[in-house]
């Protein structure tokens, strides 16, 4: 079966290329007589416009990415929920990108993003990544990128996330105020802004408490494979914190497997409260306190920043700068 | 700047656009004398492809779909990576669409990829899904597609799913084992094999275990929203199970809490069994016993068989049945 496209339309018509097109366009150049004979042939031959001839006359894919460093991460499922809802509802299809916690892929997929494939990039950068030369060429490129969660500081755009300093103060807080004198945090990284602004939060609040330098513990869990043996040693050493902060969700399962195996008692030797939107938390043993974050809230508003970006040249993304709060659910890991 | 592309290159040198076109492509119809004059005039003037206008000529778009019901569910989001890791290495991109299980988004988004957007298609079909126009129109189009987990039957194209008969007769056999006298089987769909399939597995070691077609309780849980209010509904009724399997994931948080609500002990008074990948089934109140899928290798595989349709047209996908087996895992919810 041959395709039907614009020049069948044409010469079954016997009119140009551009008058089939600007009818079906519905430009005020075309005569309504003219238009109808169009869409009439159009609708009978079965005629489908085809996205890449039409993203090449119009300058637009119709599409955006989103670059994840995973999926398996309940913030990020509930993220692209509300990222799909906004780009449903503008006709864009979604590209959803994996960075697997790596710059190098992370480097590779905005060159991709480059060349015509995309309108704009939603964001949320890796654990490893620690330069922006990557993000400022997509930009070059006048591509609109709007980061979400995890941002990269320096880079003059919008940014979407949540009120990580007040969140890392407030779950140290509150371990403290359960009675625990040497609480330790958890991060995934030295290098990204949310897990920084959730660790200053975090020492803040134990400085104010009056706990000096050498006892504020900041553990880096960087290695995905070995966490469960990572979390094990620590609470083996004799150093070991009787409160914990995990700033991920992926950090909960082998602190309770390892408390288990250790017989550390769950909230009485150690407590533990955990940035995570994990369905699981009221129902886990014990049921986990969280800081949980908008996830889908944070997509959407996100997105939508970002078509304002595609849609208005003149908008200028880089005064955005939105904030929505998480909130802490105690349940019985800290009490 | 204005961008250098074929056209450029064959004005430069005096030749056809085709036939810079196929010097770029090493097409042995063209003189090695010729294609290294093109060579190096494209590396001299930095030349780079577009993307879109190179899939319209080789009717190539470098990208597949992968259509989902829901990213929120780890089954999921290990079969994305399974995929992608696929896709990875072939220099393809993914392109994942939500059909939020939704039978009137499924049948916008495969019109979506009719029209060259995307090389194949991978689906797992959305709860509502029971017709196959959909489908069939893609193949039509010569648009290779591959089921996974959840296909469609009446549809001759490959599929990967687990051995879900059997494991649901596993589950059941386990339940009768541990001494449930009126297990009950909790759906989320009357028409997708997958269900079906899980359904007919359970029913067959019930009779096989003499108990009478009346006592078989299959229960559909189709509203997402009110998944807590009809668990609690059932577990406070006279038919109460005394074993109940849950047929996917997201039925496992309501039936937990349903139960402490209402004074059910697991696994004393109902032991529970799931379909799931659940990172955190060992550390729940009480530890779940799993049917645990292989979702990263079941991603695999449909993305490997996919990329078999793309590449060799005469590769016959309608042959294909790849049937990876699940595991169960035993823990407290069930002793």
């Amino acid at each position: 079966m041959s395709r039907v496209n614009i020049k069948v339309l044409a010469d079954q018509l016997q009119l140009s290329v551009s008058t089939i097109s600007k009818a079906l366009r519905d430009s005020y150049e075309i005569s309504d007589e003219t238009k109808k004979k169009v869409l009439e042939l159009a609708t009978r031959l079965n005629y489908v416009p085809n996205p890449y001839a039409s993203s090449l006359r119009k300058k637009k894919s119709k599409t955006i990415a989103v670059v994840l460093p995973e999926v398996a991460d309940n913030f990020f499922s509930l993220a692209i929920n509300g990222i799909q809802s906004v780009a449903e509802s503008k006709g864009y299809h979604v590209l959803i990108y994996l960075s697997h916690e790596k710059f190098a892929n992370e480097k590779t997929i905005l060159e991709d993003c480059q060349s015509g494939r995309v309108d704009g990039v939603l964001i949320s950068i890796s654990s490893e990544t620690n330069t922006a030369d990557h993000i400022n060429k997509l930009q070059a490129n006048n591509i609109p990128v709007v980061f979400f969660d995890r941002e990269q500081e320096g880079i003059e755009t919008a940014r979407v996330t949540t009120n990580d300093f007040d969140c890392g103060f407030l779950a140290a807080k509150h371990l403290l105020q359960k009675g625990c004198r040497k609480p330790a945090f958890f991060s995934i990284s030295q290098s990204l802004p949310i897990c920084l602004n959730r660790e200053k939060g975090f020492k803040t609040a134990l400085r104010t408490a009056g706990i000096p330098e050498q006892d504020q513990q900041i553990i880096y869990c960087t290695d995905n494979d070995g966490l469960y043996k990572q979390v094990k040693t620590i609470l083996q050493g004799n150093q070991r914190p009787d409160g914990l902060i995990a700033s991920v969700e992926k950090i909960v399962t082998p602190v309770y497997l390892a408390s288990y195996e250790l017989n550390i008692r769950i909230p009485n030797d150690l407590k533990v409260i955990a940035f995570s939107t994990l369905d699981t938390a009221p129902i886990l043993n014990p049921p986990l306190t969280t800081i949980t974050q908008p996830a889908f809230e944070i997509g959407k508003a996100a997105a939508t920043l970002l078509f304002k970006g595609i849609e208005k040249s003149s908008f200028d993304l880089t005064r955005e700068r939105v904030i929505i709060p998480s909130v802490l659910i105690e349940r019985q890991s800290t009490m």
